[in-house]
């Protein structure tokens, strides 16, 4: 029977309670947002008892729907001081889904706030196990205890260092399907969150799990093949398409070529050594080097397979994985065009728990002030490194792009509610500015992915420089976001079913058999809408209001090169956003 | 006549421009706060070209009212985010009123950021000279240098390294009688904002002013002569009086006596080494030891008296000056019981431009994290040092309480709009717990200072512990101190003038008769409400709402020993304070 995980570190007990009607036909994103504004209160310090970490699969997740095991974890934010869901695929989420475990709720305050604990997840029991062996240890080396202790096929997901030290860019990790620490539910700081509980680390063990209980079998049936089939045929998305063949990281080119990647703290559009760090080097590496691979997935069960293993020079695995995102931020970003630095500072913020996009700004700004260089990897190295002893260079750079900003006096400080910008930079991608803006999660790009029509032409090509349609834009793609987001489909599917119907049908399907519901694409709008409309209502209610939804002034004062546009949309048009 | 100096720091000019007829009735706070307003756009970022920063004297200040020589300073605040007026008692402000100058607003961004200046006024010009010489330097070392090129005979005003460094929690500080750098608008990192401007300090040379014009003398002299017979018939105010014998520290055995002495970053309100940080330990160092000295002006023409010389143990002078608010803050809630070390921090707040409020909060929050321990003084000294060098370190203790509690993780951070409380704990006197969260400044005590009342039974004793009639009181003080501030009288008259019904009169009298004005005390209420209001709106228009205005969970959570209560006033007394 599908329920909850109700764990209160204070008494160290763990509940096992119903699912209560009203969250039945939620899941994801919509689960975990509900759930926090139903039991935390908005103006808590998000550090202290009254915050909560929810996780929740989607509904799908732990069937054999394609790519569909994301996994989602919610909470107050201590970056933002808003709402924050952030998701990740991995097996663990599909675990999960096969335990019928709907959410998953870490409340309350350990009573010795120093020590630390694994929990240890069954079919039928949830354990605290005491971990003070692993304080202060990495996420490679937690996670290698992990499975000598619990062995190969376990799932896991924790914190490293960072979220023990309560930063605000510390994320929480979850185990791939080699068992590596490597995908994140980074941003927003959750993962100080739940190292402000004392949970170092949850072992997943679904032996004996029961299964997804699908309601209508036949349609899911059909539902599945629709989806499958959208995701091998479009060009984006099929095997041996472009995220399978060059992953994310394609897109540097991309964006250096339209001018939008963030070079030198969001100063220029275009690196000149962009494509020393595009996905076409990395496959190169990968080609030359042997070791990596190019074409690897979250979890079982994914069709597109977009991400990748980095090599060593000498064949030996460096890190799994170098998304576009790190490589904008801790590469161009920095004017970092060596991708052996780029890979190292990867590996690092993986090791150290630390979200890549909110550390690479950080630096970037910390750069800017010239602390340090800019172009100099192995100065942000070291300076990386710090975090792990919580130096106080350290805090500054596990503690978000807002704080050392203010910390050094800097004016370009790129983020919007204190979250960092992600590697498109708003003054030529005009409805990415908008979803920047209006999202309840602060700067994120996968919150209304515009670039999907502004940039990749998918759903319709649009002008990226144009501002007419980029309210209705921003706003469309958040509402389906906040839907897919509930389903446990990667957001990638997105590019498939937008541009071929029956995928969306197959994802509608799909649903609708797992909840036995009759859900038509309005009532996926609804939910999207719903989702939005109730994280809008606990930011404000957490002081965050529309002042909040700014982009900072540079973006609309500063020219950026090389087409020298800057951010023109109206403070009105963020606004209208979601309340249109 | 009366004139404005228009100070752009880009182009270098200074131009002198006739007062507008909307500002001829406004003065000090009202006029900095109006000024803002009017010309700096409250979404700007603090430290940017759109920012500015404005100094204005009082309606009376440069006549011969007693204790009537307050500057106002206004900007908008990088500590805050929202509208700041921070004041201070020096000759400096004299003189500008002797010279006619209404205000000073500085603006503009430096063409060579990198670049020190000083600006040199007299009566009839106002030049920036290259002052690259003073870079970095101290503000002691600063004051000596300027005197050396521009003599004995001018005031000036300016910044230290920190507010080089564009720290929050950089003030600006003013020269007293004997020019020290000793008399500080503290808070909300206006230096920062000063020294984004490239201004390192400000000569004033009044040589040939023309005084204050006075519409009515006679009138001016009959409000006068009521103005000193109040200050001098006074108890807390007398020469001889509480606060001339013992100074303001004189309130660190009544706030201990009371329990509401900030002790180990606000955990407790009662120090066990209260006495040896007491006025009365100052007092008796300076006997035993001779060379300093109590009852010292902050300018010519006060009649209070409360400040102090403190000395070293061989009679040299150490630092003026140890006010109860630097003790508090820097000595119970650091639990530091040695005056030497509290002055020797005093001492490099003032080299280093800093509030000592928001550096004492800031250091009992990083002693809460545990880098290093609570009553170490030698530490915290050595902490503070790092500023100078803006190592790491040196940067988060100069950013404030706020940003060291993120960096941190630490849960009790004792601010509002990310300003440090001061040295009253409102959980023990409830008023100034509605102060602090309705004022438009951020927790400051001196904006509704209810302990009049709640402790001091000044105009009225009331209970400290209860709830009732504390909106009225806080907003009542807030009024008062909306016009107080705008007249250029100390704070510190407020006590008299509420005891005694003449005084009152009498500053009315010398108001109207420099104004040619017939207010009445309607009138006053009338101008302090309206200068509230203009603030509050500044702050809307800034992002800061009603959540900002709410006190740190802990208040209400926590119960503070001796007495064990919580700060218990709902969220809608706070409210009502400023709407009602």
């Amino acid at each position: 029977m599908s329920k909850i995980i109700r764990v209160n570190v204070g008494d160290q007990t763990c509940k096992i309670e119903p699912v209560p009607e009203k969250y039945e036909l939620l899941g994801g994103r919509s689960l975990t947002s509900q759930i926090i504004c139903d039991e935390v209160p908005p103006q808590c310090n998000p550090l202290e008892s009254e915050n909560k970490v929810v996780f929740a699969p989607g509904f799908v997740t732990g069937t054999s729907a394609p790519s569909s095991g994301r996994m989602s974890v919610g909470g107050k934010s201590p970056l933002t001081g808003g709402i924050k869901e952030a998701n990740a695929g991995t097996p663990v989420s599909q675990k999960l889904g096969r335990m019928q475990i709907k959410a998953i709720i870490v409340e309350g305050e350990p009573k010795n706030p120093g020590d630390s604990w694994l929990l240890h997840l069954t079919a039928d029991a949830a354990e605290f196990v005491p971990a003070n062996d692993l304080k202060g240890k990495g996420t490679y080396e937690t996670v290698a205890q992990v499975r000598s202790r619990f062995g190969d096929k376990v799932s896991y997901f924790g914190i490293g260092p960072s979220g023990e030290f309560k930063m605000a860019s510390a994320g929480i990790f979850f185990s791939d399907m080699e068992g590596r620490p490597s995908r994140f539910a980074a941003r927003g700081g959750l993962g100080a969150v739940l190292g402000s509980k004392g949970i170092k680390a949850v072992v997943v063990d679904d032996a004996g799990a029961e299964g997804v209980v699908i309601k209508n079998p036949e349609l899911f049936k059909v539902g599945r093949k629709k989806v499958a089939d959208a995701l091998t045929s479009h060009d984006l998305t099929k095997p041996g398409g472009v995220l399978n063949s060059f992953g994310t990281s394609a897109v540097i080119n991309v964006m250096n070529e339209v001018g939008a990647l963030p070079t030198r703290n969001f100063s220029s559009g275009r690196f000149e050594g962009a494509a020393k760090i595009s996905g076409d080097a990395i496959v190169e590496a990968i080609n030359a080097r042997g070791g990596g691979k190019q074409g690897h997935g979250c979890h079982p069960g994914c069709l597109i397979q977009c991400s990748n293993i980095y090599p060593r020079e000498d064949g030996s695995e460096h890190v799994a994985k170098i998304e576009f995102e790190s490589a904008g931020l801790l590469g161009a970003n920095l004017e970092i065009d060596n991708l052996d630095h780029v890979a190292e500072l990867v590996r690092l913020c993986n090791d150290l728990g630390l979200d890549t996009i909110e550390v690479g700004a950080t630096i970037g700004v910390i750069m800017e002030a010239g602390y340090i260089s800019f172009g100099d990897g192995p100065a942000a190295i070291k300076l990386l490194e710090e975090v792990r002893a919580g130096s106080p260079m350290g805090r500054i750079v596990g503690s978000g792009t807002a704080v050392a900003g203010q910390i050094y006096g800097v004016k370009r400080v790129p983020v919007v509610k204190k979250q960092a910008l992600a590697a498109y930079d708003p003054r030529v991608i005009k409805g990415i500015g908008l979803t920047y803006g209006s999202s309840p999660m602060g700067a994120d790009h996968t919150a209304g992915y515009t670039m999907a029509s502004e940039v990749f032409g998918v759903g319709g090509k649009t002008d990226s420089f144009d501002t007419d349609g980029k309210v209705e834009l921003s706003r469309a793609m958040q509402v389906t976001t906040g839907f897919l987001d509930s389903t446990g489909y990667c957001l990638f599917i997105a590019f498939a079913i937008s541009d071929i119907a029956s995928g969306f049908e197959g994802v509608m399907e799909t649903v609708n058999a797992v909840l036995g519901t009759e859900w038509t694409t309005e009532d996926s709008a609804r939910l999207g809408a719903t989702v939005l409309k109730i994280e809008k209502e606990f930011n404000r209610r957490a002081g965050l209001n529309k002042e909040a939804d700014r982009l900072p002034s540079f973006f609309a004062q500063e020219p950026l090169p090389p087409h020298n546009t800057v951010f023109d949309m109206d403070d009105k048009d963020i606004d209208a956003v979601l309340e249109g």
